[in-house]
């Protein structure tokens, strides 16, 4: 089974603390991730520099793209991503008209989606969604399971590539053990780090363990 | 009736164009709006700048916020905003974060909502809502009808706020003569304009036609 990708989620309230986190962990992660809080705070310089300190690693921009689809993508192109994010609400309008611009499209899945909204992703040529739990439901004491599990396999089996994000942490990987993840996601586990470097590679060793 | 507002969505692709805009039209609109494009291109400057130009009107941040309610609305506070949107297919445990941090939370409806959720809404004690033809749904040949005319009124009975937004123009204004809309968002039909505070008060002349 393909080792599922490893992506950072840069989501700090300053450029300048995203760019020490990168500058440290970057190296070591195999997707480097703007999140949608630093690019509220900073804008597109935020990709820019990051593009620019990490030529040869994907760069995604954690959007959540809602309307103006092509322009949003155009955006996030020409500021170096080679993904973006879509919210799940967002019209198949918007996703297809964000899809002729940018093709790393990736449907972010909050509440308002279904498997016949799935179905249309497909047919627009959707390849990716976001499985998340949201930061706010972590808070409010949800956890991962086995309910998660099995609609991460679906996607997959639908022919998706699933990332999965949302309060992951070392003990948490091995739960999809069996699963051909595409990719975890992971902010504060290790942004939060007082070695950000030493905590990505711990979760790569992590993944290794069980996708090699 | 109580005349509606004029909201003014700037959604230009640099901050440059956006302040120019605003600068001759700023002062004659009620709420100045920091659209998600422009948001996304030059960050919470955006919000910075325009706060400091107009001191005693309205900073609205199109954010669409969908996750780390707290946070999001913090910066957007920090920045000067007295309105943030979240989107529909944020869940509540987000809605509610944003709002205890921020009182001027406008649910900007897509495609995730129903009366069940807005009934949650209004019980967390949302007060505001975006009722949104999508600029993507627009260019596809939607456009405004009676299904949206009885869609924002239910909202007002059930004691929303309500803003109106996509594709507004001076003819489509007076399709609202009966209903107390809070606010009209008008974007490209004052921003688009070679004249753009010549459109804002045309704008605010035909709403008050109808509405005084």
């Amino acid at each position: 089974m393909t080792k599922p990708n490893l992506q950072i989620a840069l989501d700090q309230n300053t450029l300048a603390d995203a760019i020490r986190i990168a500058h440290f962990a970057g190296s070591i992660v195999d997707i480097v991730e703007v999140g949608t809080i630093l690019e509220l705070q900073a804008g597109q310089d935020a990709i820019r520099v990051l593009r620019a300190m990490f030529p040869d690693k994907i760069i995604a921009s954690d959007t959540k793209c809602a309307d103006a689809g092509s322009t949003v993508a155009q955006n996030s192109k020409d500021a170096g991503a080679d993904l973006m994010t879509v919210i799940d609400s967002a019209t198949i309008a918007t996703m297809k008209s964000a899809k002729t611009v940018l093709d790393g499209i990736q449907v972010e899945l909050y509440s308002a989606w279904n498997w016949d909204l799935a179905e249309k992703w497909r047919e627009i040529g959707i390849e990716q969604v976001i499985y998340h739990q949201s930061r706010d439901a972590l808070l409010a004491g949800e956890v991962w399971g086995k309910k998660d599990l099995d609609i991460v396999k679906k996607f997959i089996d639908m022919g998706f590539k699933v990332s999965v994000t949302g309060g992951l942490n070392l003990d948490t990987i091995k739960l999809f053990k069996d699963v051909p993840v595409y990719t975890f996601i992971a902010g504060r586990a290790i942004t939060g780090q007082a070695d950000p470097a030493l905590a990505a590679q711990k979760f790569q060793d992590e993944i290794k363990k069980y996708w090699s």
